[in-house]
């Protein structure tokens, strides 16, 4: 429509419907269940189907993680625990969330500055810690002396290349994520003299990538790397962790990673190991595209106002919960997730639309100048592709809205 | 020094000495009264002197009020409010704060997509609203007739122009806040008419402008339109919230707003008042202002290390509780806070470095590449200019580190 911006693609299991349909039952029936909106919910169906789906395009040497930040929510985190070969957490409060629905020798600890306290949890846990710099090693031998136990660590490795078109770059160039490939053979002999259990790399180069050359050309030079540092160390890494980085669509234009594709590349590189990986396992990390499509963030209309002839659906939700979605993090061009009125999927767009949430700032807008329906005020407005980073990565607090609720839609006890 | 990038300027009070001092008390015995860090510190002798001093500079016939949402630490809202001529709030949440420090015809609350029950918790509590569209209006004059209250109901306005100069701008276009100024009259006319209690206007142009001309002019343009509004509808407002969008100094460059200059100009342009505001009040509403530079986020060094040539400093707090300082609410460019070594204020710059949080995401970084003495893990780092949208604007679960701890340092219960 004229004056529209572009909304990004509505993932196609929920698009087609007349009304939004979520694990079988129609959208108003989650929010009667829930109590009302805001509320984010999730299609544990669509998260399964995308595990079962990534699982058949992998090779079988490739184990599949989850990493929890993406969405630690409790429920569903129990859900997709048998699903997966293990879950990659970030904090001491992650590992007690993972904890509580996978066993310890399935978690792995990533992220900078952990402190002693993480540190003693996660040995004493017998999770394996993925060290960030000389100076957290000492300090994990050290509580490993201390406590008795033998720590499971294993060494993260700041790449000297980086995954090419990814949103978050994380190798290639100075960081505080992992230890410079120079420096990892050292440490890893180090590692292993000091008696721990040594439990192979993790090289992590980006996020957010949809090229899938990319992500396999990135998935071939980790191999080559970790085969390097495993032969300059002189002992074969248990598990290699090529790190993750499938994006997912957001915005219009793009296209999703083609997994199948990815797996077969990686399979093929993988069948002709070097012997310095000789008995090596693989894993591959995903958050975003493990959750992402499946959750939407699901807004009532308070308000339906015109200023200087445009039209502002006002919400019950918005930056408070779905920071990203207002792009305000990390983003430098602000583009329109995918939208639409739940209960008018099919109609054809009428009007042209910006969609607030109730923040006095100019940054809570959640949909800019989008073609769609009309809505009233009632009317509930659902934001696509929010399965991850959604309300756990939002300002919850600000200015005094209180939380979004939550419900995992489609799992057993749901 | 080579290479480095500029920071902001440490506010006067807390430059100079050789350790950083709050409230009279060095930096140490506040972190062990806090039971240690990441600590969020709110000098309130600070809040009540810029208080006195704005006090002082603004004419007799303009009140000053806070607005909770820069800052709504209870304490911090308990040791204000003497201090204040009222408190703005943005939500139900806030109102409830508010409510328990400041009587409710003291109170104001603005926001777009207020809620049914959030427009009763006021008119019940006898605060005033600040209508934000004709639909919000229809809606509280029935819950008065129905509850049998007689509302407080001002009118926020959408000016037709803009605060110049303003980091958010929010007047001057098509807007979710206020009703477009030509619609007003006829609204206040009705909602007189329907024998609410009509407050007046609220009028709010921009945020955080440095620029005291603009400022002026805006307030100027403000007062003009109140009074055109006021003879249009007939009616004198009691109270015309001029609005506020006093910044403080965060980067490099900055220069704080000449508020005697201001004050005196608002003086001189509210002497001659036109008839259609004889025996009208005015409020300025300031947040930021009020409590920005009197607050210094602290975080303890967990690890040193060095990557590519460059040095990092990996703290325990970052994006999580200081979402701003990261560069990544609102920013288009991230440009450095005010930043020191806590312990070593008065020395010398011996290294570039960068200051990051504990996340796994190249986002938190509260300091790119500046000039500071040497710091070791266990050194702390002070973020100053955090007193306002600091924690309560942040994702604070994000990755499961926990909140920062807050304290108000100086108040009588402290």
């Amino acid at each position: 429509m004229n004056g529209a911006k572009a909304s990004g693609p509505i993932p196609p299991e929920f698009a087609g419907a007349p009304e939004l349909t979520v694990a079988g039952r129609p959208f108003g029936a989650w929010i009667a269940q829930a109590g009302g909106t805001p509320l984010y919910l999730y299609d544990f169906g669509m998260i399964a189907a995308r595990l079962a789906r990534l699982r058949a395009a992998m090779p079988e040497i490739v184990d599949i993680h989850y990493a929890i930040k993406a969405n630690p929510l409790p429920a569903l985190l129990a859900a997709v625990a048998p699903l997966v070969g293990g879950f990659d957490v970030a904090s001491g409060g992650e590992l007690e969330k993972a904890l509580a629905a996978m066993p310890a020798d399935r978690i792995s600890f990533a992220g900078p500055g952990k402190r002693d306290g993480e540190l003693e949890a996660a040995i004493r846990a017998g999770a394996t810690v993925n060290l960030e710099s000389e100076g957290e090693a000492r300090r994990a031998l050290a509580i490993g002396d201390r406590t008795g136990i033998r720590p499971r660590l294993a060494v993260r490795v700041n790449p000297d290349f980086e995954l090419r078109g990814s949103g978050m770059k994380m190798g290639g160039r100075a960081s505080p994520f992992g230890i410079d490939a120079a420096r990892v053979p050292a440490l890893v002999r180090q590692i292993v003299a000091a008696g721990a259990d040594w439990r192979g790399f993790h090289i992590f180069a980006g996020s957010q990538a949809l090229d899938s050359g990319a992500i396999t050309e990135t998935q071939a030079a980790t191999v080559t790397l970790a085969a390097r540092l495993a032969g300059e160390a002189g002992a074969v890494p248990p598990l290699v962790n090529l790190g993750g980085g499938f994006g997912i669509p957001y915005f219009a234009g793009d296209l999703p990673v083609n997994v199948e594709g990815v797996g077969m590349a990686l399979g093929q590189r993988l069948a002709a190991l070097p012997p310095e990986l000789a008995g090596s396992r693989f894993a591959i990390e995903l958050g975003r595209w493990i959750v992402g499509e499946a959750g939407v963030y699901l807004v009532r209309v308070v308000d339906r106002k015109e200023s200087a002839g445009e039209v502002f659906l006002v919400t019950d939700g918005g930056l408070h919960h779905h920071l990203a979605a207002t792009g305000n993090f990390g983003m430098v061009v602000r583009r329109n997730y995918p939208v639409a009125v739940a209960g008018r999927m099919a109609d054809a767009a009428e009007e042209v639309v910006t969609v607030v949430g109730p923040l006095c700032t100019p940054l809570d807008r959640l949909a800019d100048r989008v073609a769609l329906p009309r809505a009233e005020a009632g009317d509930v407005i659902a934001i696509f592709a929010s399965g991850a980073y959604g309300p756990s990565a939002s300002p919850s607090a600000f200015l005094g809205h209180g939380p979004a609720m939550e419900l995992l839609a489609g799992a057993i006890n749901s």
